[in-house]
């Protein structure tokens, strides 16, 4: 028995999330039985974060274990035959040690989220990013973002459905910059709350659209109270775009 | 009547291309329609380019002549408004001059075309880039496109069904770098043969393979012959990016 560590991109428009579910295809769903066809084995795809409905990876890790002997390379390129026409893709595979967990090794976990801030819909970022048609002061959402780095009760920012066994995170990175029409946040910690890195990008929006200041982020944070956030980003803009070990 | 100069981006994923035909959704038709929807008037919109089927803009430019009295700023979003869900946007809208003219008024017209040089297949870029397995030396390509600059006749890279009345135009920039695992080719010249673009990075790619030497560029530019010159690139990779007036 091999364990193997992938790296793996998606497009989460079609998928009801990473997460094997009765009601629509899944990521894990699609890797489990492209593994299948190759394999004849039924096996679990462990991911190292459980990516929502519509949410894209650039760089999720998963592990599998495999009885078959197969060098890593041509596992890769075996699932992606099996995975068409479906947009996922390994991008990389190697042999892991036994002890290693993509979920429970991983001790940072990167999101991007995107914005397109004009009047105009969407077109070719159509489901790859946010639009929203107020102007945004980017430099005030970076400056207002501070106050959520380090370790904190998110309970603010943490989905009602979230199965964490506790609310506190310790958020490493929190930057907004603006690149034309697009803002990028891109937040950094260990690990995250569900719908953690929406509820923050849609508490940021107010902030940039003039209507939330600073101490209003760090009032909300201070509540420890869902109701007190900003409202949840869409899943369009996210993407899961690195996992350490 | 008003002539409005209008940029327009778009996914042209599932479209016939920038012109109306009868075998399926075109751009034009979309905003000819939309234009009908608003003003009760059948109208000509004459683009500055007609990109063909699955070909992307980013900054198309055309021009429309509307007899109700109606501002710039409105035009566009009820263009947008009645366009919905096409993946077609109007970006800015102004009056023009009478004289105005998409097409024959444009002074240059810029490219984008974007190459994913890795060997997993493309999931969120999925029809809106060229996957090439092989690896590329985007410096030799670089280096061998620069024998294309300048004034010359064109016709090793022009599509057997090209309209242009002379194979000769002349090329003013072929920049080609690579990002990552992006390789970004831009292409600017006051015009382009039909499929012009799409066979210079076809071409380009058999150098980034290193099939093909600097020295077999230009013998295939001097035999003026497109049997010479290398396969079409897909339609996935190309933007029209700018048109300058």
């Amino acid at each position: 028995m091999t364990r193997f560590k992938l790296t793996i991109e998606y497009d989460g428009g079609g998928f009801v999330g990473w997460q094997r579910q009765d009601n629509g295809p899944s990521i894990q769903q699609s890797l489990e039985d492209a593994v299948f066809r190759i394999t004849g084995e039924t096996v679990l795809v462990q991911g190292a974060g459980r990516t929502d409905a519509g949410v894209h990876a650039l760089g999720q890790v998963a592990h599998v274990d495999v009885e078959k002997a197969i060098e890593a390379e041509k596992l890769k390129d075996a699932i992606n035959y099996h995975l068409k026409p479906a947009p996922i893709a390994v991008l990389s595979s190697a042999v892991a040690p036994q002890d290693f967990h993509a979920r429970f090794s991983a001790t940072g976990r990167a999101y991007l989220y995107r914005i397109v801030n004009r009047r105009a819909p969407l077109t070719v970022d159509h489901g790859r990013a946010w639009l929203v048609n107020a102007a945004l002061d980017s430099d005030a959402m970076h400056d207002a973002a501070q106050v959520l780095l380090g370790k904190h009760d998110f309970s603010t920012f943490r989905a009602s459905l979230c199965q964490a066994q506790s609310p506190v995170k310790t958020l490493d990175r929190l930057s907004i910059h603006r690149v034309g029409e697009e803002i990028q946040v891109i937040a950094e910690a260990r690990s995250f709350l569900h719908h953690m890195v929406r509820n923050i990008v849609g508490t940021l929006r107010l902030v940039g659209e003039g209507k939330w200041s600073k101490d209003d982020v760090r009032e909300a944070l201070e509540a420890r109270d869902r109701t007190k956030g900003g409202p949840t980003a869409p899943p369009d803009g996210l993407y899961l775009t690195r996992v350490s070990y």
